[in-house]
């Protein structure tokens, strides 16, 4: 029999580091397993053994959470324009659950439930409406046991604060995690405030994910932090990047770039980006670091490797990557072997090999968010009239923009 | 019982396209089951339920052919500059075999046994202890009945007439490609005159596979086309390039860039990009079209995508895509799904997000090849003398370029 | 005799726009005039007819104010590290107002002294002995009789200011006009706290010249405007950028960037730029819009172009500059003639041609200021031990940076 | 009475370097005396002081040679597509020729009279018809004695070889220069080829002016030497690039850029790109070094500057440059100082400041030369039908491109 695992609090008030997994949506939909446009998770039952080794991939690099792959699996948000999966939530749910516990249980990592925001909301349902959806996943994270809760990927900071609020219910330790920016949440509320209102809600841990890339998350989360600290208050931290660089987005992170979701290439952060990053995470005072959308397992394990003083061990994967490159002093051309070194990758700015391409885009921002017609769910699929309308919007929003 | 397969020069010769797998080096690399430097294939026996996921992407993704996981695993290579595996060759070529015909068999795919260059060829051994290496993972391939045999990542052709020479001899088919660009082999000696040589050899199918960028290697294969054309010749052609943007490479292509191999990530090709090259490669008169390092699944599902129409039916992993981006149309943004259509994506050039990054890189170009002293097999670890010495080298070779 | 040309402020009070011209030293740098490094305008004296000239294409180009070449003609820059002239900066200054006053009585321009920061303040010199300097030069322009004073180019208002002061003491129009961005002065003094400080030391006009570009001047010169208003008081404002994109900029602006001053060339404005700005200056609420270095006459024409609806005609050498590239209808090749239109220019996006180098600096923040070691004022030449010290600092600044 | 002067060929002969000037019709357009699109010279009428007093500022930056400012002074250009002067080519040749006879005096300049491509040669004139219109600016260069003639900016090698045989018949030294790439010329001759017609229709000295950036034109007229000499002829070379970086265009050169005329600042050589043309120029053994299109004073200084060593001295303006940027040693700002040398300058990799803007550009290659309806000459102005036609022209010409 395993031995008893410590909890995720016992280790955030040990002071350990916590290293997080990555996005499985964008990882999978480059495997073929996920649809982008609905992002659902359905491939949890239509094929595990996918699930499964992307779940082995992430522990294998250092991850100490599993979160389950259930983002987006609420019954509202799986029947959306058109998609037609003619499989519940709750199964969903249930098999995410049951592969995150197995491969958590091949180490030493927790399963985390996760929930995230509701088309409803953004339709404008009522707070009791857009609670029992939450209700409704979290009966299956209680069912299955996981060992903590997160509330992730939100946009305004009210929606998160009824999110916790449910998931207080069972006892668990919750963290609250939004997908702002500096400048705050859709609705102008500054990180530090968003970050007091989830403390008071009963979050033990607060920070963000997804829609921008590690330093400028890291830095939201340092203003969360700043806001906490000025109330009196106390929380853990937590940050979940992207792993594009984003300097040119707006308040609405990367899903405004023109190149969302398949023409980030050239975005994506190589794995000394990530040694920054998490040497920065850790200054701050962040103590869970992990990653979202575009994070490789490879991305994790730079993480781990830049943390590894800290944290006294190597990940599994390290056995594959030598320290700093420093495998390449194996390869074959000894101009390679010469790049066998700290300082020859800490300082390298690698070049695009795209000439025609620019550094920056300029987001689309449309200036449109909850309760707006554009926005409101629906179950049909998109009409080609709607479509047509939606062309002449964005040409509209184009020409402002340029 | 499995219907019996069509052989790879009966779908050839009918017209069919052929469409090859993508790199398993690099996708493994990132997943933590190959180390770059020696970039050694032993997942095969130690993380087998690693390899044989990617082997299913790659035929979830369209993927005819499942290539052995047995690059560079030659004795030899095996016991390079320190890598202490205490596997065999033998041991890695088999277990990669057995992994290629499991997942070939949930398909309809055919299974290629492959051999590349050898250390002991630059090393300057003789013409038989070099077919010797060729000889002994042959005899794995002969045991194992894989489909047919490909000799690839050949910079010098005389080693891959070697090599062709001894792959004959099984009277299996045997495809042989060049790792070259248009300017030609390490020799000098033209594309067309390469070609030549190898359907001489005995090679039924030539082309290219890495080194340079989609366009470049079709361009190649072209000039091989034409070699072959000119001398009254016949031949099928292949093309496997690198899924990485590679305009500033010189003729040794993209190891000499100072990005190789841990700061490629802005230079990764697009889905859409891949849409090109299928259709370019199609065009040009290439039917066996598949992919090398950098390659992801929904790269090989790309050109699966375009030349759908050809073939006459889309990929299994195309259910998780919709033609052209068009699964946008259930995404919750309004402007998001104003993406959902062929021209926005056709046309776009993505930007990078790196502002003080290049576009282009000036490659190292040491011009040692075969028989330098620097290129010298040996099995000892790299010394910190060695490196110091590689250092002084680099550093005057980069004042030279600059 | 010509007819009494009506006064700066007579202008601004009636509502007019006053276009200024754009900056000698750079200019006259580039045609072999002045010395990058003291930057000191003794051409005045020695090659009048260059001066002359640039006064004169200039005027032709729109501009309503003619500035005396009399940038860092004070006597302790003269004699600057080892700048060895043997003028007096009287004889300098009264040779620059009388080519100022010859070209301007060719057209309906005005006549501006300026004044400019002293090394005695970043030396920290007294109040009066700063004071004594701007008196020195203003005794020159009282003599010549201009018809308005600048004290330009300050990076601290408190010196400003004392300009300022002493500049009121003749009764003249006086216009202040600071280095800064949107971060405020040196000492961290807001825009709008500078503003209000200017104009209660008796500032008519106030606003920003050099350091930053177009639209980033006019954003400070918005928060200027924005302070004196809230302050209750009344100023004219005034605005003359950089013609270089400065988006990588900190705090001390250009000077800053590792390509001042002598590879600044791919950031310079075009024409269409220009035009943006002019736009922008104006809705903002500017009415004296001219330019600092790197403006050329055709962009203080492309100004005077783009606010012709509101002043009513066109500057003379628009006689050989169709709007909007008009006169390309009259290019030999028919693809150029196609791009005889607004709409092609006004949305181009110039490509560098330059694929190794990136889109952004990192500028060098040493951190120094007025009263710093390093920025002390003395007359010996720069010796080799102070050279070697600054590179030392240089390197060291560099690595804290990237 | 001034000395008499050595003639072009007694320089060449004697292994002098002979510095050209650069290009008067982007320099004067910039300062408003040419307009774009007819580029005609008649400035050395309407406004000679800015002619006079660019040809100052080249004498004083190295030029050895005057050109006359008579671009397209032909007849047939003068009065094409609406451009209504009111002036006759020989009036406005006339006054070219005494301008640069006055500077060429003040100094050690020769004045060379020139011809360029016709209009009529595009309309298929005959080649009687072609030679006379040489003929006619030829009369008055031979009246005002100018001391050697340069024929220039031929696309097409047949119609050079007309104006050097009309060129020919004075007995003066003839120079003739092609505005191509080492693609060779419009109808596909290569650039030995071309050099070896020059020289035997007459030309003592060949070479390449325009279209391109200094390095491919550097690489063109090595090709010309190279067919020169493989033909047993001699002949001195000379050069004269654009000063914009061209590594995008195709065999028309940089007409073709979208930015042509009004969006090439990013492009614009800095003087330490200029330094290594000089040196590269020299070493291929071009000893007639010069310039074009985009070249400012400042930069045929720095190639004086670098050339300096091999001549023996500086040229007049550099008394206000120091070599190498050592002027900044007087700089107030220490950091600035810290850059007065030649390390720095020589590494530097200027950026852009333009994150939105690409490296390369697609050139528009319409495909359509000498004979095409487009490229006829006509007198009226273009029509918005004419317009109209283009633009669909273009917008399917883009459309193939990308």
């Amino acid at each position: 029999m395993a031995p008893v695992k410590k909890g995720i609090l016992e280790r955030l008030n040990a002071g350990q580091i916590v290293i997080g997994d990555g996005g499985f949506v964008f990882a999978l939909e480059k495997r073929g397993y996920v649809k982008a446009g609905p992002w659902t998770p359905e491939a949890a039952i239509t094929h595990p053994e996918a699930v499964r080794q992307l779940h082995r991939e992430f522990l294998r690099a250092g991850s100490d959470v599993m979160q389950t792959f259930t983002f987006y699996a609420s019954d509202d948000k799986l029947e959306n324009r058109g998609n037609n999966l003619r499989l519940t939530g709750q199964q969903i749910n249930e098999g995410a659950c049951d592969l995150a516990r197995e491969v958590a249980n091949e180490g030493d990592a927790l399963v985390a439930g996760g929930v995230s925001q509701t088309p409803s909301y953004l339709s404008c349902k009522s707070e009791s409406e857009v609670k029992a959806i939450f209700k409704k996943q979290l009966d299956v994270f209680s069912k299955k046991n996981v060992d903590f809760l997160i509330a992730e990927y939100f946009e305004h900071v009210e929606e998160a604060e009824w999110a916790v609020q449910v998931l207080k219910s069972t006892g668990k330790p919750v963290a609250a995690s939004l997908c702002i920016g500096p400048e705050g949440d859709l609705n102008g509320v500054s990180p530090g405030d968003c970050a007091v209102k989830l403390v008071k809600a009963g979050a033990q841990i607060v920070g963000i994910n997804c829609h921008f890339d590690p330093m400028t998350c890291v830095k939201t989360v340092k203003l969360m932090k700043e806001g906490v600290e000025r109330a009196g208050l106390k929380a853990h931290y937590m940050v979940q990047p992207l792993a594009y660089h984003t300097p040119d987005c707006g308040c609405q992170g990367f899903i405004d770039l023109p190149e969302f979701p398949f023409g980030l290439e050239p975005r994506i952060l190589t794995r000394w980006d990530m040694h920054k990053y998490a040497r920065e995470a850790y200054n701050v005072g962040i103590r869970y670091i992990g990653g979202c959308c575009g994070f490789e397992p490879y991305h994790i394990r730079a993480v781990s490797e830049e943390l590894a003083p800290e944290r006294g061990f190597l990940p599994p994967a390290s056995e594959k990557h030598g320290m700093w490159g420093s495998g390449l002093e194996m390869h074959t051309k000894p101009w390679v072997r010469a790049r066998s070194r700290r300082d020859y990758w800490e300082n390298i700015l690698p070049a695009s090999g795209r000439p025609k391409c620019p550094s920056f885009s300029s987001p689309e921002g449309w200036g449109v968010t909850k309760g707006h017609a554009d926005l409101l769910q629906h179950k049909e699929a998109t009409s080609e009239a709607e479509i047509r309308q939606l062309l002449e919007k964005q040409k509209k929003a184009k020409a402002g923009v340029n």
